[in-house]
């Protein structure tokens, strides 16, 4: 059995369950999304029934007490979720990400006092980490660093317990990643997010005042060099999106397809007996299908090969880095696109009526079209081109 | 000179006051059309501003007091306005559908009647033909009829002055028309329009509760076979909807433009000095006109078709009805692409900053999608295709 | 372990020696692909190499000396066959098409004498089974049947040494399928194959005149209702139709990467040093590409669900046919759509110069766009559509 | 009236008998069209045919014995020959591109003297410009100058009477134009276009041989720098490729129509009575018209605006140049695109019949795609691009 074979089957014993989990975080998260969706704002009852559903633990390896479970399973779980609610879904996979830059960043020590406290303290992880934003600034100080300055888009960090940030570091001119609890003196977050789309996604703006950071809380220090496992981040990261992307699609789809079934009258022009006869109907909802499937089935390989590439650890070579780094900006394309089409053109099919705001069905494309701009589509297709003519990996950044 | 021509040199001696005309309002509803968009609602004050601008007379000839502008200027009009605000241009375009109407079904008396009272009077008509809805009914009474039953999705009936209805007469199988002013006993309109997109169009349901209609208030009686001229009603209509898709185009268009030139920053993967110079976002703006541009021609083109057709008046041959129709109906293809690319897509260009709700610019793509729901795209590719193929022209219904 | 896991654990231990015989396969075709395009009719040198490489055993069952391989072995070999030609990759499918068609349709009896056969002797098989020519008739006579009429679109009929064939029955109303030597008395193959594309698959008219039909050459008699197992039949030449369209739009993909690395010049207007450092080169490869790796996966997957199925044999329900014909409808509407495209939207990429006969690089559309016209993709969406949106299965056809 | 329509109003007068001319010769190359496609090679009797149609005179002023035909009515002459056949449609354009360059190039006394030969002695012109070679050079000698070297890629020059040439004055660092007749001592033309589409262009190579030319033989001597009225000869050749194009898609969607309104079976699928009732046959070719049609409007348009120009004479400015080349480019790009995707999708309604070599259905794409390598279309988008958000006009270039 291949390594991934050898992963799959310790896994498979116990996906049901998680499953089942997932199943009933689903169910609860469909009932009020399109009332969410219009409040906007901080879903004080829904980020505790995710912490509730034990699924914060996903990520954490059993060692210290989590469910170790694979990537290929956690981004299913995300994906399942973002069909109902792409905004929590997107809180509850950046919760991962965290717990993932833990184990990248950290030592020894800080994985066993981190991540056992994530599961004893039911910790939910926001993240403060915009590469973009370089205005909070780290310094040293007696017993390690202070944090100052304001950080923006960070995504769950309303409501978070403790955060992921990053602050530059002058003298080395590098980032240093630390941890700080989100109750420390200094820390403010601002709930200024106000997109169109992806409105429960808690991404404010930290402001960091004098904040103390203490020496075991620095996960990355000034002026260390990533190693290609490190960099990885980035791959977790955007392999979240992709499955976000195509929880999206897929909502939207099951959407029309319910619409369609239960709901749409045959056009004006229709001689079929019922909407889900008619032949342009039929066309354009495989059409769409055709958008999905391929997406899934890439990135789904794509997070085979993550697995396969976490498991190795911290001795990944460049090369292992960069063809995951492909796989991954594969199946986000196709997720891109995805997520954008479905979401516009499902609306071809199920006629007027599922205009009405009380459906709340023009989300999956404002969730789709504000999720998008992560980082830009033309440089995803540029870095794949690169490689496939000159065989070079793209760059590893915080968005490749 | 051809007939078209005659009718263009008469028309541009008069069409620069109108561009100023529309250029005023088209300033006044651009100012608050983000807040309004977000209010939804009906638009008292810019209800009145459109009365206040003189250009509720322009499809009224000038016998009568009008302007007598050719629909060719009529939908520049209606295109300039929807660029910053598509609902209040559908109410706008809809008032002169029902100045058409009257000119189509009415007889001498009732042109002369209806339409001197309209510009002096500075009557704004709404509109209560919904023809898939036939719950309204019509049945003969003494001195003439009675109007009885709910009208659904009657844009502009929210604070309009009259209403153009119909109402299904059983003993003779037709739709009978009328006019009635909206302030009559039994009549009661309700704001109940909920769509994500063109929210203040002021859709509501008219309910008709024993309703008196005199005589003279009959535009099309019982069993009456319509004439093509008649039936080009639905081309007037069909292009209405057409310059308002290409309104919202060039208004999302324009709002790319303009965040690229003077907001967007190059992707964090571009080498460019600015994003306007980046190579990717000056490719993906040309794709993006060249949607809008060919478009444009094609629509200009058939209301140029449609000018000569209407100047024909009831002698127009099914031949020449079915000709414009086919003109109508590529450039409402081709409209309803290029609305929901372009308002959809151009995110892509303008980056993240340009989701915050603050800008509103996810409107256009709200507003084209609903709209673009009216009636089904893949039937206009029917006949289309139809016609292509076996010369067989549109049949002449309420969407063909 | 998965039975298809099972499978493909056998399958590990020898495709390693398959995969060195097609690749000598491979590079025999590549080196006179084009001038034999240019020249088409007969390809004898070609026909007796795939029979020298002994590939003709792949889909032959261990227990009669063949080699047992997977559909989804053979189909790989067919795709990277059809990178090189298409044309000869298509007569050795159809190879197989046979060779699973004695399984399906015959005895026991027939299966160890005919597939013994085919392994001993090296028969190569035809096709003469077009579903829409009904003129080949098949009658009772003494000792077997008669068959008369001819049979057009025979792939492979020219050079093979046996012939799967069917005749309409008139008084059953049923097709009957038989197999005959090529060189019997009253069969005349006539290499009437005039196609712009697809040019030496022999894909001549066969004429039965008089042929003599013994019983133990039946393989379906009068009347017979194939079980569904028997007709994923269609399934297996479908997904050799998509297996060529990817070979079609790989090898298409390969030339492209080559001419851009070796050959093209950067544009007139280009600043990059070199056309694959160019942003849209690389942008717009990256865009054929993602047309063709997530049909590769679709198609692998489509493969794989095909092997479960035909491990089960005849208690194969009519639910899990229909589900092998679902995921292989999808796989062929990708295929189909990355062959055309891929193969003429290269030359975007490679310059003019590209386009010289001399390299034959039209071979890959004129060879995807005769092969993608097999049957209409158009109904592949409606049969999509229908089931996602009733859970119909496609009728069993020979096309679905 | 507006510039344009004035000329248009003279134009009528003689327009009629210019489109009885183009009809015949239209029915003249259509006649043998395909054969000839096959052939390749040089087709001197329709050349010859060309030369007694008196078509060659279309774009010489009046003044000289010509035509004096509006660009406007040139392009249509153009487009409807090239639905027929359009490599000689390319070589009969490209006589006219050489015509309006001794016009833009030349003095008063070369116009007089050229353009009056051209109409006496019936000269057809060939094309030895190509600006991408510059391996043929001019040097200064007495009584003129000696051009010496190869040029390849001269459109029509096998079988010319005169070439218009070009070769590189190092001494000035710029291009001479010159013009030769084309058995001048030293002139060798070599047939050897050897491109799978656009065959029969007589694009051969010219090798200059010490070749002597006279003063009065030069139009444009060293170190000249172009009007923007010189410079506009790029939009005229931009814009004969332009509707070279559309004659090629408007060519395949009339033999699509044809196919299906006489030959096309309906699907194996379709319930339909004829291939032309079939519902996805009307979509798609509707979907193929709305390719053609708005792409020919843009193109109209743009001639309107060359005829414009053109009239304007040397005191063209920059700015009107400029405006001029977005119109052509908008009209390139779209029919570019029109020509490819018309040429390869309608096999998707006429069937695998109309894949027969006979036919020669496939010439429309191989004619196609080898015509749009003459220079890439991204670069168009990128000037279009540039032009909206920075306003920058295309540079003059030969491409642009």
């Amino acid at each position: 059995m291949s390594a991934h074979e050898t992963l799959a089957a310790q896994q498979a014993l116990r996906s049901a369950d998680i499953d089942a989990q997932v199943e009933a975080l689903y169910t609860q998260l469909q009932a009020t999304a399109v009332v969410r969706d219009q409040q906007g704002g901080h879903a004080t009852a829904e980020r505790q029934a995710i912490r509730d559903s034990g699924l914060l633990n996903l990520s954490i390896p059993k060692v210290w007490g989590g469910s170790g479970a694979l990537w290929s399973d956690i981004y299913k779980a995300i994906r399942r979720l973002a069909e109902a609610d792409s905004a929590l879904a997107h809180v509850f996979a950046f919760h991962h990400l965290q717990v993932a830059s833990i184990q990248q960043f950290g030592n020894a020590e800080q994985h066993a006092r981190l991540l056992k406290a994530t599961v004893e303290q039911q910790i939910f992880w926001g993240n403060a980490l915009n590469p973009l934003d370089k205005r909070a600034t780290v310094t040293e100080c007696d017993g390690g660093f202070v944090l100052q300055g304001p950080k923006s888009y960070c995504s769950g960090s309303v409501g978070s317990d403790y955060l992921l940030a990053s602050g530059w570091h002058a003298a080395s001119q590098s980032a240093v990643v630390v941890v700080v609890p989100s109750t420390r003196q200094g820390v403010t977050i601002v709930a200024d997010w106000d997109a169109f789309g992806q409105r429960q996604t808690d991404s404010g703006t930290v402001q960091f005042d004098q904040v103390q950071i203490r020496h075991d809380e620095v996960l990355q220090g000034p002026g260390v060099q990533r190693t290609p496992w490190a960099t990885l981040r980035t791959q977790v990261s955007q392999l979240i999106l992709t499955n976000l992307y195509l929880g999206l699609a897929q909502g939207a789809f099951d959407e029309a397809r319910h619409q369609i079934q239960h709901h749409t009258r045959p056009s004006f022009f229709s001689t079929a007996a019922s909407a889900s006869q008619d032949p342009y109907v039929q066309h354009r909802i495989a059409e769409l299908w055709l958008l999905i499937r391929p997406a899934v089935l890439v990135a789904d390989d794509a997070a085979r090969q993550l697995d396969t590439a976490w498991a190795v650890g911290p001795t990944l070579t460049a090369q292992q880095r960069g063809e995951v780094a492909i796989a991954v900006n594969e199946a986000k394309a196709l997720a891109h696109k995805a997520s954008l089409e479905v979401s516009s053109q499902f609306f071809e099919l199920t006629g007027a009526r599922a205009s009405s705001q009380s459906l709340g069905l023009d989300r999956f494309w404002r969730n789709a079209r504000v999720h998008t701009l992560h980082d830009p589509i033309d440089y995803k297709y540029r870095d794949l081109g690169r490689y496939l003519l000159d065989g070079q990996f793209p760059d590893p950044t915080p968005y490749s």
